[in-house]
């Protein structure tokens, strides 16, 4: 019997958690928060600190691991907040199981964690009967795993979150190694469904890449500003590459880009140009400022893609740097605005105050970095599972991926499941 | 030759005035702010004061007044932020002429100001060639006026804001005057157009107030909270009469509230029961709460209907007065969501906390107070203007109206003019 | 053990049909189409002759039957199509039990049926186990009931479809017995969503009689021509009387019309005045459109409310009754559109058809016969049941109802229950 | 003086046509239908011919040229159906100037016309005051300029429709040329405003063209068939050299695909792959069906783009070709719907019926051919035009193209004119 408990991530997106239980042991994948309900209380991660346990529960931030009991491990599959960073809140004492590249951001996030970290194609044992093995795939981070818990009673995937991108430069989904786990023995697959009611595929991060080209050529003259995910490496690698070829000085401010660069060089994933620079705390990003003669010289990545208030971009629009924006100067959001009241609302204002400058504004430079409905469709035709169980998702999203198993020959409540966050199903 | 210049609201919603010159005279229509933008840098209008006039300009949240020259008089048609908040920012000082009762609105807002205020009835001789004249119509504030200024070369007529409501017990739209205006010699109609666009009629003021009977109706226990705007008396006496219908003991709360209520007491407009109390500050407030004991016997109207970060519903969401919202308490909102992002963000954030203590939120109790459509013509068949003006909105709402013309007559660009916020037509 | 199955209904809004198994015996309860997948292939209920049962099951437009063995009963909770349209396809052998009203209805539809009809308060023995009892309820139709199956295994109450309106003139939900019923022992409520994740409150039709009120008393010339739901009494009567309160002579054209008409009046439920007159088929219709005079004299009420283009009004517009819309003529949507593609399209297309003969149209002129979340609320806790099993919705809207009922103290999967359509549950 | 009149495609998309008057000649450009409007009455251009002129001017769908008088010359930008497909009912008389290309399309849908055709770089003289000019830009159809009027009062430049796509393969946006008509004296500039609205650039075709390769390449088996507008050479290549990489053979099927790859064929646009084969009549496509075997070896390009009833995706879907979607076909959609009520429901069927089949559907493979904000921007900075006057869109759309010129620098009512069909203004 394999029970498979959906903690956090189970009624709306974010705070991620699923617990697979094998005989009297636990394994906890995912340790997320809920950004779009923080942002309710205080915009920022920094004040996950201020709550209690009980009120970040209230708020609906961090999942309720009150019923875990006897945790023999906690995995993270790949490095973003909602799926690792309610480290510092949950606190697992137990080994934290996650790839290299995975471990160096939880490592930030919770520095008294207990991490382990794996290769592709290892295997860690985390009992005499289970042992988790990680395989590629891509996501809008590297790095990121599907999860393989293999058991004594069969294996337990989770791919959660991925798209089926074959044509970027950073990531290579596994589909050898997806294929022959697929051949074995899956008693249940647990997979994201945040897009699963989008109809066709996600497209790849090569359209990204040519929207940005497209606009990048397009603008003739004053400053260039991009802003996007922090994590998303190959996104930040294109956009550097983009103020190279048009012949601008890349300069990089914030923290949180500072922070994951740092990180991305390290693995070899990000190929720095000579002449970029990038600056991390407020006071070094006023000096930089300082050093901006020529617009037309200069390309800039900074944070506040979401318009974040406390984002550089946010703060370059209030003046809080001795800078300020000129007409003709454009602004290219690659990155779409997270379909929340409070993200649409902080982007609104952000591109309403550039205009009030004369700021050009490029939208949408971007493409998801979740699975549509026929990505989907793909992964479950190669790991075949006995059972599926949508995660990460409302009940919509995951019943729009219910839909799509059906399609496929699954039986709703019979081998399709949907659970709810303190639900759980054995099998 | 008149000469009708749009200062503002005819690119956006709000910061409403029109200027009308005849000869070497010109008189000011209305003077208000816009929220929304002002929202953006500061959520509150005390924020006014914290910005010079270009930025406020920038920002567009005044009326450019930089322009205009030699101004007679300053007229105001009714009492709400959007019409008149940018008084203590323009800081007029040629008489302000409007009803008794906005007078007292005005004065609050610019206490420096010279105020005349008239009757419905009366003329008031701005020179030789102008007078003006108000005349009752039905809106969401009492003694919204048509404003007719009657000038040497014929009328001209401002009807922004209003709706046609046969039902107000608050207000009556003096129609045989405005039949009798338009059977005179009017030049042109200045006139509202935010929902110029919408189908059919808007609803009576007595839809709200059916709505309101039926949701009071349906809630057996627990407190009731409801949440209004500040100006709407006629919906504020709907909301005390429900609460004494329900056996249930009325509290006001909020300094808004407080002020506009006073107002409205002091025209016999509103009827206290006379049970019912109201609290304006901070310290007041905190007391209030103190003496809900049974939940059940209370009835409380407060501030907050836009979720406003600082208003009483917000204070009594984030547990400033020592209260705590429980299961099984009501929420009544007796407003919509304007909608702009800032709104729908705060709207929806208010809504979420409410329901993260299980909170029971009513919706929409509420009608609108702008005409539509076929409002709107009737009101231009009584009014019969040799040339129409959409005000207060943008491009589209105002091109609705232009539609209407078109339908009843009118020519584009001959008799219906489009302007934009610094421009004019002479006619 | 009690088997509850969802038949149909279950995966989107219409061909309503769950099945209850006591033992060996099985009763079916409604057996509706779902009219708009019906669309997409003919615009008309009689198209369902033209396509064989495997295709209607393809076309999603019938519930499928096929599993379904030894049916002891159908029952029938109201006379919707999407709850009793199917009839002619399934062709139930078994007795169709429901009440007086809703026999009537359905005769004509399925004329070879074994009606057995029940009054509120008698009870139906099925069989030695099962006996079914209707209790009264408001909706858009009179005589809707909630069903109550009383077996020897507890109640099964179904509730579906229904508003709580505590003002309608035709009904009067019967909160006594719902509330004896709750205080014994129901095993489970199967019960609509369609609207429980609407906030707050469905209006009462006191608020669209209001609405029509304000409507009618603004117009002021030509004809007036108004469209309803066919089988909605309550508002025909409204309309009827608004009629004669506009001093106009009511005139109804149409064959469904006249059908839930004459039934209703049998039934004493709707007052013709005398005055009226009716007419349901094309020779005749066409000949009541002579005897219009004096266009500011009639009042029409006529079918195609949602623009279908075999409707009257689709006729009127196309010139097929040697008649023509003039300028100034009113039309008034007494209902919203059913918000699917079709049914949007086709609305629009009436709408600015209308529009090019400058017909003023007025949109809206309705409330909601669905239940929203606080009314799904206020049964919930009437009726105790151990179970609740969200019917006649998607995954979302029966999504929505389970948080309710989250919120209320059930827990997800193990007393609440989302199926889908082929599933079941034993309880 | 030089007078332009706004006569058709000033009130919605679709009919365009605008006139220019110098003296006392007038020059018309552009002679086109509106689709949508026409889609209410019959879904077909072929209806065109069932309604006499009056009708076609009441429903919307052709130009109104009552007033147009002495017309010297017929000019036609490009050949899509909302610029040249009013032909064939307000029969110009003049001669009617275009390019080789559009010439060809021309002359198919009015066979009578009195073509005269240019190569870009080629100067038509219409008068001795007044000589045209074509410049070549990037569009979704090939040969679409940016018409030039060259007068004795200076020059008008009409650029309706376009975009700005530097990296299409088929066409090239002759900057150069734009420039030097910009550095001299250009009066007016009637620009096209469909998305001027639209924050940033428009992806080029590059980003389509890569959009599709990633599907292509995710689609393992079955039939492939997509769709897309027929007069889309640049997409229909790029589909064709898909359906080769995938090693699949191309059958085009339709009778306006026919017909426009005939014509783009013989001005050597196009190459048909060696295998492919095309079929045009219902006969043949009957047949052709037959030839499919194995249904992972070929590569349908069909009709259908919208759904529109009679297209070949419509016909497939329903059975009339003895030909059976099954489940793994795949169907691409190379289109948005375009956003109207009725194409919206009318996608919406064909992709719900193909799901009954079980078959998968890629939607929105595709980018817009019409310039976004800052592709306007750069067009007005390269032109300077003394007036601006927009076109081709509802009030919104031009108001947006307003505000754009407004932040260039132009005034309101000054030097932007906003026309509805019928009025013009003199400069």
């Amino acid at each position: 019997m394999t029970k498979i408990t959906a903690v956090g991530g189970y009624e709306a997106v974010g705070r991620n958690m699923t617990s697979v239980t094998v005989g009297k042991e636990t394994v906890a994948i995912d340790n997320g928060i809920r950004l779009d309900t923080l942002q309710m209380y205080d915009g920022d991660t920094n004040a996950l600190k201020k709550y209690n346990d009980e009120d970040l529960l209230r708020m609906e931030v961090v999942p309720d691991i009150r019923k875990l009991k006897n945790i023999s491990a906690q995995i993270i599959s790949h490095g973003h907040l909602d799926h690792i960073g309610a480290l510092p809140v949950t606190e697992p004492k137990s080994p934290i199981i996650t790839t290299h590249y995975s471990a160096e951001i939880g490592k930030r996030e919770y520095p008294d964690g207990n991490f382990y970290s794996l290769g592709y194609g290892e295997r860690f044992e985390i009992s005499p009967h289970i042992s988790v093995e990680f395989i590629e795939i891509t996501h809008s981070i590297p790095y990121t795993s599907v999860v393989v818990l293999h058991t004594n009673e069969g294996d337990v995937v989770y791919a959660s979150d991925f798209k089926l991108d074959d044509y970027s430069s950073i990531a290579k989904t596994d589909y050898n190694k997806l294929r022959e786990i697929g051949k074995g023995n899956v008693k249940a697959l647990i997979v994201e469904s945040t897009r699963a009611g989008e109809t066709g595929k996600t497209p790849s991060e090569s359209i990204a890449k040519e929207k940005l080209k497209d606009v990048v050529n397009s603008i003739e003259e004053g400053l260039i500003v991009a802003t996007t995910f922090s994590t998303h490496i190959e996104r930040i690698q294109a956009i550097l590459d983009e103020a190279e070829k048009a012949g601008r000085i890349p300069i990089v401010l914030g923290r949180s880009l500072f922070k994951q660069i740092e990180i991305s060089e390290r693995f070899g994933l990000l190929d720095m140009p000579p002449d970029a620079k990038i600056f991390a705390t407020p006071k070094v990003i006023r000096r930089a400022f300082k050093e901006i003669k020529n617009r037309n010289d200069y390309f800039l990545l900074v944070t506040g893609h979401q318009g974040e208030p406390r984002s550089v971009i946010s703060k370059m629009i209030r003046g809080e740097y001795q800078f300020k924006f000129e007409k003709n100067d454009s602004v290219i959001l690659c990155a779409n605005a997270i379909p929340t009241p409070i993200n649409i609302a902080s982007r609104y204002i952000i591109e309403t105050k550039l205009r009030s400058f004369g700021v050009r504004v490029f939208d949408d430079v971007h493409v998801s970095g979740h699975a549509s409905k026929e990505d989907h469709r793909r992964m479950l035709r190669m790991i075949k599972p006995d059972h599926v169980i949508p995660c990460h998702g409302g009940i919509n999203m995951r019943g729009n991926y219910a839909a799509l198993a059906i399609e496929e020959g699954y039986e709703f409540n019979k081998n399709i499941h949907l659970l709810n966050n303190g639900t759980g199903i054995e099998i």
